[in-house]
């Protein structure tokens, strides 16, 4: 079999499938896996079993060019295939992967910075058809740009609805087969996964969760079994550019030692050959994201944005992208963690902002079926999304890698930026009448000069305007922590009100 | 040379001295060291040169009983010596070298809870002998349980006293010969350590600084001869059961990589038998104190502490005891490190506490010398001292490993404690008339339950009283994250209050 002349974009997936034996109960399939190569970068990319006496392999190519593969495996008829293809240009909207950038932020691989405003549906990928699509629709018009999603379906707990199909078949004394994983099951992933991808939103793929109650055992894998399911779905995802691992979704409900986890996180640094992004979501306890494995750190903690100044804190702690993947939802739920108000909400991922950290939202009204939108998604009821699509708005205006504390050991304007260049500063839920120019200095880079000439946005958080100042600012007074300029800015008094302050060549 | 029947107290401090050869310029001395045994039980402890041909070992035994010894070198006069001692129970007031307890707090080995309420002094011990005896004399005064000090002289900045003694010897180039320490130097620090081990006071010894501005280049060492030095230095005051070992004061203004730090760390893990307490001290950058090697955080953070509910986020990075060793200090300079009132720096201890953290103080008015009590010491002209000598009171009076947050995700009312037992919460600067009776319920640990009985103490942080409501209050209302009494307490309204809440047995 040779694919070529077939082409691939840079940065998209070239799938092969190859003829072979099937995997057998117990025993799982051969070990088959295909090494990329060119001109001396080589890949070697684990294979998985499709059904159909059939194995694909997903290969994701990080250069353009012609790519030549061989085939490996023990089944003789699956070793030594080869081929070729040709790797082209990158398309239009293809940026390649979202990796680290600049301690503290977020770029795909050709440069254009990422900024997650991220929205959550655990099961969505578990729903009929019509639900899927809208929940799709709505996260994509409110403009997310990334959506934390379990690949295992959740057992009760406002799911009253089982999902058709499973990730594996059943051992003959009821449990979980993981060496028969369910095709349908993971193909409803892969398309899950493509369709965030054709939609440019960052797949948050959470690998396990201890929502199960009981109901389905996922969460009662065996560490061997887990690592088997874990070769199978990295192999059949990790190709799409978009995906990000979340081991787990409130991590320390599973009441398994830190040391099981390491070894989760040791596995998908082996197997995966894309290197995704990596992390895990917490309950009480955060996992220590200094970890070496760890890419950023997701954590649950709506505390740390209730307030200014505490989300900070978790940048000096990790030096790594701070996302705060749960700060409670906009709801009205009993339960504190669901019942946020829309400007609640929307306030707290302005406070995400200027702490330089990430948000993700969720809504949790308790639908006439007993469920809420975190659980199986759909339209969105509550109005903080607009809003929320608005900051994302914001945040693509900033040019460069990310807005960072300017001030960080005093930062009682709320303001972060790029120093001398821009600064986004949060007054907060109840803006003044008027604002008197003055921005802070940082120790560490650049400087705020006399004379140095800034414009002033006025940004309605809530009511998604950007006014700008008639004003051109001349700084006239330069301080050791702070710069001035005569003016004032008036402000629409009691609004939730941010400003963009920009340097004027 | 044998020592026995000598008897010294359990944790104090074994000293034997033993004839040797003199080291030599550029090469030290001889490999020198003392295996201690008891019943199977062996500690190998460096020796060190102390003059006068002589070298010393200092050996605090952890356990009571007969302890034998044998000297090694490659010396042979210095080699294969023994001998032997008993170890007695401790006296009154000594209750073992302090270490963590309760993952977030600290206690001595036989168990008693320690609590740091720390002082700062960079350069006491490089005093002359009346200011360094007026200092001591103050902070033991006052009531501080820790001191913060440097063993490297300060240059410059504030200090315009140059010390009679070095750490080193001069090499011809004017450098500094690291395998010649000067005695009067290091008796100096031996008797530091003691002094305020005499008074129950924990020596937090600054092993490295920033502080030279290029005066004496003790900051421009090479990794070897700080190697050479902590090897010295560690052999010399190990043994002193209140030594803690604080790596570097602001280390990240040294610009060295942190692999050099780390190196540090282990270099310490390896050569301190008697295992202090390890930890480092930053200024923009935070070590990663996830790091195995790192038995506390110690923090400068001011912020942290400038208002409620910030402090508690370092807990959940670290699971490790969390020290604010630097949170601005009372005082009168320009910069705004050193211009807090003595109410302020006050709150913020009590913000420490509410946090689940503890701090450190230090004093900055400017003196007609030009200096400041944190660079040289002498006696305290603040109003905050008194204070946290009675903060110290209120937290030696809890009875149980320490006081952790209750509530964390939610800590609206600024409340640790022992869930259901007891209950400390801080009302901030500005209390109000009246409080109504309310406690939170955390997640994790026992619940307050219905028909429980509860003591209130009003506690005047600032006027340092403590007055017993007369009510005994009886739960009737237990929600899920709160739990409620009929009754009211009157405050004395605008001032800084806590309440202690006690269960009734």
């Amino acid at each position: 079999m040779s694919h070529g002349p077939v082409a691939v974009e840079r940065w998209g997936v070239w799938e092969g499938r190859f003829a072979g034996p099937m995997p057998s109960a117990g025993h799982g399939g051969p070990g088959f896996s295909v090494d990329f190569d060119r001109d001396g970068e080589r890949m070697s990319v684990p294979g998985f079993f499709d059904g159909d006496g059939h194995y694909l392999v997903r290969f994701s190519p990080p250069d353009t060019g012609d790519w030549t593969y061989r085939t490996r495996s023990s089944s003789e008829v699956l070793d030594g295939q080869r081929g070729w293809f040709t790797v082209t240009a990158p398309g239009p909207g293809n940026h390649g992967p979202v990796g680290v950038a600049g301690t503290f932020h977020f770029a795909h691989a050709d440069g254009t910075p990422y900024r997650p405003v991220g929205a959550t549906v655990y099961n969505w990928v578990h729903q009929a058809t019509d639900l899927y699509e809208s929940t799709l629709d709505a996260i994509a018009e409110a403009g997310f740009t990334k959506l934390r999603f379990l690949v295992f379906p959740q057992g009760g707990g406002h799911v009253e609805y089982v999902p058709p199909t499973f990730p594996f078949a059943r051992t003959a004394d009821g449990g979980w087969d993981v060496d028969r994983p369910d095709l349908e099951f993971f193909r409803a992933i892969d398309r899950a996964v493509a369709d965030l991808l054709e939609r440019g939103i960052q797949a948050d793929v959470i690998l396990f969760h201890p929502y199960d109650r009981g109901e389905y055992g996922l969460d009662g894998l065996s560490a061997e079994e887990d690592a088997r399911y874990l070769d199978y779905v990295i192999a059949r995802l990790s190709a799409y550019r978009n995906v990000w691992w979340s081991l787990a979704n409130e991590y320390d409900q599973l009441e398994r030692p830190d040391e099981r986890w390491d070894d989760v996180f040791r596995q998908l640094v082996r197997i995966d050959p894309h290197e995704r992004l990596r992390s895990i979501h917490n309950w009480i306890q955060l996992y220590d994201y200094n970890k070496p494995w760890v890419t950023h750190a997701s954590i649950q903690n709506g505390w740390a944005v209730a307030e200014p100044g505490r989300a900070v804190l978790y940048r000096d702690a990790y030096r790594k992208p701070i996302v705060l993947d749960e700060i409670k939802y906009e709801g009205d739920t009993v339960e504190r963690w669901g019942n946020l108000s829309a400007q609640e909400l929307v306030h707290r991922f302005w406070l995400a902002t200027v702490g330089g950290t990430y948000a993700t939202h969720g809504e949790s009204f308790l639908t006439a079926e007993g469920t809420l939108h975190i659980v199986v998604g759909g339209r969105f009821r509550g109005e903080s999304p607009a809003r929320l699509g608005f900051l994302r708005r914001i945040l693509e205006e900033v040019d460069g890698t990310g807005l960072d504390p300017i001030d960080k050991w005093d930062d009682t304007t709320s303001t972060v930026g790029i120093p001398r260049r821009l600064y986004l500063q949060y007054l907060g839920r109840d803006a003044p009448a008027s604002w008197a120019f003055s921005l802070p200095q940082g120790v560490l880079g650049e400087r705020v000069e006399l004379g140095d000439r800034y414009a002033v946005d006025v940004i309605d958080t809530w009511n998604m305007t950007v006014t700008r100042h008639p004003q051109v600012f001349t700084i006239d007074d330069v301080q050791r922590n702070s710069a001035h300029a005569r003016g004032e800015v008036q402000l629409p008094e009691g609004q939730a009100i941010a400003l963009r302050v920009s340097l004027v060549d």
